[in-house]
Order: C-alpha cells, then structure tokens, then sequence
C-alpha cells in the first residue's frame, strides 16, 4: 500500500501569496476602478539585461548545428559560468574558491529546499524570525518541524526573534542547534548584519560545531562598506558555512531561473560513527544523481551578465530598485511610520501603526489606499505587527503609492 | 553538531559513466591515435529544432522589454504549455487530463528523483532490473535502500529481473510492495511492454494499493501500434500511476531542460491514519515550496515543438536515430551476436559473446574495436552479461561502427 509522507500534511494548506491573492481578488470583483498598486510579492519589473538576452540568443543560435550543439552539460555548470563566478563574486573580496566548489543551479529556492538532502533528519533547525517561509516548510516536510503549535511555530525548529528592541539581529541561541539560516541581507525585513555581528555567528558555528546556510540573494543591493557580500568574508566560515546566491533580483533572472551555492571543501559535518565527512562530495553527488544543471543557453546568459555591459546594466536596475526604496523609506518616516530596511536591500519593513494587526493593516492598505503589501507574521510569529513593501515597482508607482500613504 | 545524512555514504562513490571516462581516457593516452566511436552515454547528438530556438529567441527578446518581460512564472509551468500538452499528446491517445494535472519541470531526472519527498521513507520499492540508476540512487538516499549486498542488490529494494528468458517483462512481484518503476520503452534494454502486458501491471496496482512510477522518455521511439504511448491508454491507471516525459530524447533538449509529470486527481495514497490523500495535492505543494519553475524562455521552446514545424523536425530527429539502431541491429544480428530492443527505442541492449562479463567486453570493445559502450551491469545485476549501445551518434559513425564489429 503506497503510503504519503505525512509531513505533507501537517503544514498548513493556505499559503501567504495565494491569501493574498485572494483578497485582492476579492477586492478589485466589488471595486472594479480600483487603482490597485502591488508592492506585496517580491518580483522583479525591470527587463533582463541586453547582454544576457544577447548571450542567451547567441546560445540559442549554436543549438542549430551538430557543430556547436550542447547535450548533457556538467551537473554541476559549465566551468565558462563557475569560473566566472569564481573570478568576480570572490576574488573581488579576497575570497578563493575553488570552481568545484561552486554549483550552478535554476535558483536560491531549489537549493536552499534540496540541501537537506544531504543532512541527517535528526538535526534540529534554527531559523531567524520573520523567515523566508521556504526554510520552515521543506525542514517540515523532511520531518525535521515536529508539530505546528497555536503561537505558530513548530515544535522541534528554534526560531531567533528579529525586532527593533534586538536592532533585528538575531541572538545566539540559548539551546542546541545544529544547522541554523541565515539570509543577509534579510528576506522580509531588509536588514543586515555588520562584519562584526556575522563574526559572532561564525565564532558561534566553528565552536559548536553548527552548520550555517547563508542566503545571499540580496548581496548586490548592500551600500554600507561594513556589511558582507559573502560569508567567507568572515575568517573561519568556510568551515562552518554554505552560500547561497541568485541572479534573480540582481539581474531580474526570476523567470530565467539560474543561481549558485558555495560549499567549500574544508566544511565538514559528522556521520553517524563520528567521521567528519564534506559536504562538497555529499553536495556533488545529490545534484549529479537528481539534477541535470541548469540549461546552456540560461548559463550563458548568466556569465554574460559579468561581462563589462552586463555590470553596467545590472548596476542601473539596482540603483533603480535602490531609488525607490529610499522613495519609499523617506515618504513613510515623513508621514510618521516607523520604517526597517531598504539601505542595503529593496525591502521596507514597516511597523504597522496604532497597533494594528498585520493582516488588519494589509486590509486598510488594500481598501483604503488600494496598495498591496505582504502581511508580515505570513513570515513567522514575529513578523505580526510588521507589513512588508518591496521596491521593485516602477519609480512612478513608488510615488503615486508613497502619495497615497502620506495622506 | 550537523549532522550528515548517512544513507549518502552507503552508496558505492564510484559512478558508471565516470568509471567508463576513466577507462577511455586511460586507452587514449596510451592509444593517441585511436579512432574512438562512443556509443555509451545517452546523449543526442543531432541539433535542436529550429522552430524551438526560434521560439527561445524570441522569448529571450520579450525579455528586452518591460511590457513584455516575465519575471516568476507559474511553478507548475505556464497554461500555453500545458494546454499544449494536454491536447497533443494526451488527446489523439483518448486520454483526457486536466491542465493542472501535469507539471512542467527542468527534466525527468529531476522529478523521478523528487518524487519521493511526497512519499513516506516506509515504501517498499520495486524496480525492473537493470534498470536507470536514478530510481535506485535517490531512493536509497531517502533511506528506503537498506544495506548493499555483495550481489549489487539494495536489502529493502525488490529487484524484478529482466531478461531474455522472459521476454524482458518483468513478472508480478510475490512479496509485498509499494511502488514500483517502470520505464517502457526501456532505458536500458530497448525494450516494451504491450497494452496487454501494462495492463496486468495496472491490474495489480489497483488490487494491491501500489503506485506506479511510470518513466514515458522514450515514447516518441515508439513504432510499434499495440505499445502504449502513455500508461494512461490503460483503464484505471489513472488511479495508480504518475508518469514522466521529457523533452530531452524526443526533441534533443538535453542541454536545454525540460520535461513534465502528469500526476491525475484521481491518484491518492495513503496517510499514517488510513485517510486516502490526493498526490496531485502533495506533488503542487512539493513544487511550489522547492521550485520556481522552468525558464520561461525554455517553455516557449518546447511549445514550440508542437508547432508543424517543430513535428516535423522532431520526426526527422527520430527517425534518424531510428534508422541507426535498426543498422546496428541488423548488423550485430548478421554478424552472430544476440540483441535486444532497438525496434521501439534508440537502445541496444547486446548479449555478450562467449559467456565474456560486462565490463570485461567493455574492455574487449574499446581495445579491440575502438568503441566504447556501456556495461549492463552498471544498470544492476540482471545486466551482468549484458553492454547498452545508443543509436543517437551519426549515421556515418554507426555504419563505421557496426562494420568494425562485423569483423
């Protein structure tokens, strides 16, 4: 008798995006003039850059003749895209890396869902609070959650509040942990750690023996000198940490689809008989056994996105997102919100006023200022009283939309 | 302390296709001058379709333009493609799907591999032997293999022999399972199942509660008119049976990334507390939360090769791997030796002279002859014995190379 894993069915089935979807719906049926603006999911707006459509053509083209035809790439990318990746994402930063030490893949979600795959479903996880809601789920479903309680979290996962009253870094956890996410900048609330607090929790994994998953997604939005573009900026971390990187926001590959993980060969986790194994190896053979990498012309795209046209193109769509985040930033502290991000990243964290629920302010901003945003507590118990707004809009909309909030 | 997960160090480190590389590299170094014919891995040679990179190229434009750009696409893939599916290659067969019933991935190796996040690590698996590695591998990742055995056989995975007393149909398992792999036409024998055979199959699983995990890559090799091109053709498999297609042989997109898995509403399993839980249900879930779906570029790619055109040159494709199969058939067959498949499929599946092992003709191969095979025993124990050619070179190469065995 085939049986389902039951961790399937312990989560919830509404999901944030699609309740969303819904009201909205719901909405614009009763208000059909409505002039609705969504700065609720995070997608990007901007076309991809010329070079990368340009490479992307000139692949294609070679797929025409058995000369220049591509099959069955590396698993892992082509070394053309990883040395490349190697050569401007590290080296830049003082960082060396191996290039199989770095795996392409169709994006930062798959990645940071399939990695535990390879890790024991006995460890137990520790997550910030408000959270990317993919790290939470796919931990439940390998059955590493336990069970979902009232206040919203599951049982078996430690969460690590981020708040004003902690300036959103997140504390040492006080129990044991044996893997915990990181994502900085940080995915809801746009904030950062400095050098000097990522340290602590490099220091804190390389003592305990904790295995840090570092989501970088949002490298390319930081503007402070004192905030990290990568983990292995940290002396230590390429003992203790993986990175995870994106050419989603920053190159507008949302529907291109093409990403990266770092796992340096000097990071090591313990087998059942206590032989320390790399996670490189583990990595390496999941991604060959159930993977096929990521499609040719899609590498192409993305190497060409280093190139000097592509950095160029790239910058002027995040100096562009970055435009509005301050827009909105300023707008709202000048009409007395209490804001959190968009410096190094193109979220707005903002605290919902007068004390007000988050999917209560979601409501007011929906109906009364037609505005869409992203309840916050849709990303963990502490994001209740928190809305998110993204950036990523038109800079017409961003100010129609600031207007709008003002009044 | 992370913890790795332990069933990744079961498996052996040593992987069919590298070990092969190795052994060819080792020969040419020492043979510098050998003229080397690959007939081993999988892999098409022929160009894509110019109606799919004409489609990708002018997808990769619509991405030059903000009214036209598409940033997160449906993670199930997009309606264009999977009404294009439903209608071309389920409808002429009398099989009515609903869109959301197929899902639009980055390939079947992907998801024959994923497949088993929805399914409780407490299945007892079956699969055909020899048979793609994948199926094994990734369950065996999961914890569902057991021990390896000096025999190659996995203790909790039922092996179902394939050979040429029985007509490579593998018989109704005697003991208790859960899910069974099939893959017909087969990967690596060549060879099919008859309506009437598939059918005893179906038959069973709806008797006895097991999924079938149903891998179609090869339907588009299909000549013969009484095998099915779907499990679907058969009464109730909707019931019992997910089933995979790729792009990858069909239409030569094995560098470029695309295939999809029908997963019917009909087709439940069964929960820890008896209840029957719908796996479309489950399978959506799996992808929304660790996929973000297929490059909409590569899409309209393979939209695209349902257009006359791209039919067209598909078939040309086709028939000509199909026409170097059948001069490797019928050459091998005139030189004495015994083979299978090839009739429905761009496998060979060849019997070795002289009681010789797999890779000890292997050897005899690429020293003698110069070309290079695959060993059937890389594919499990009942492929001892046995050595895996592709029809997928050019023809000018198969010609060279059956002449080479004739001698």
């Amino acid at each position: 008798m085939a049986k389902i894993n039951d961790n399937f069915i312990k989560i919830p089935a509404t999901y944030l995006f699609s309740e969303i979807a819904k009201r909205v719906e719901n909405y614009k049926a009763a208000n059909p003039q409505a002039d609705i603006i969504r700065m609720g999911i995070g997608d990007v707006t901007r076309p991809l850059p010329k070079a990368a459509v340009e490479a992307l053509k000139a692949a294609a083209d070679e797929q025409l003749a058995s000369a220049t035809f591509r099959g069955y790439g590396p698993e892992q990318g082509y070394d053309f895209l990883r040395e490349t990746i190697v050569k401007s994402d590290y080296e830049p930063l003082g960082i060396k890396l191996d290039t199989d030490e770095v795996f392409v893949s169709d994006g930062a979600k798959s990645d940071t869902g399939n990695i535990g795959d390879i890790l024991s479903r006995d460890n137990i996880i520790a997550v910030t609070d408000p959270v990317y809601p993919v790290y939470v789920d796919t931990n439940v479903m390998a059955g590493r959650g336990g069970n979902l309680a009232a206040d919203g979290k599951w049982s078996n996962i430690q969460y690590l509040p981020c708040l004003p009253e902690n300036g959103f870094e997140p504390q040492l956890p006080k129990g044991k942990i044996d893997v915990v996410y990181l994502c900085y900048p940080n995915n809801p609330t746009g904030t950062t750690l400095t050098k000097a607090q990522l340290k602590k929790w490099v220091d804190y994994a390389l003592e305990n023996d904790v295995l840090i998953l570092f989501d970088a997604a949002y490298k390319a939005f930081i503007t402070e000198s004192d905030v990290p573009h990568s983990i292995y900026e940290i002396a230590g971390a390429k003992e203790c940490a993986i990175e995870f990187c994106s050419f989603s926001k920053t190159a507008g590959f949302t529907g291109t689809r093409c990403g990266y993980t770092v796992v340096p060969k000097e990071l090591k986790a313990t087998a059942e008989n206590g032989e320390k194994i790399a996670l490189n190896r583990l990595w390496n053979r999941r991604q060959t056994t159930k993977f096929n990498g990521t499609a040719y012309v899609i590498q192409r795209a993305a190497e060409a996105v280093y190139s000097p046209e592509g950095k160029r193109q790239v910058q002027e769509s995040i100096d562009y997102y970055m435009n509005n985040a301050r827009i909105i930033k300023n707008g709202l502290e000048t009409a007395g919100y209490k804001v959190f991000g968009a410096v190094n990243a193109p979220y707005i964290w903002l605290k919902t006023p007068a004390g007000l629920k988050s999917w209560e302010f979601f409501d007011y901003l929906l109906t009364e200022k037609n505005i869409v945003g992203t309840p916050g507590v849709g990303f963990g118990p502490s994001g209740e009283g928190f809305l998110r707004l993204t950036a990523f809009g038109s800079t017409e909309n961003t100010i129609r939309a600031v207007e709008r909030l003002k009044k």
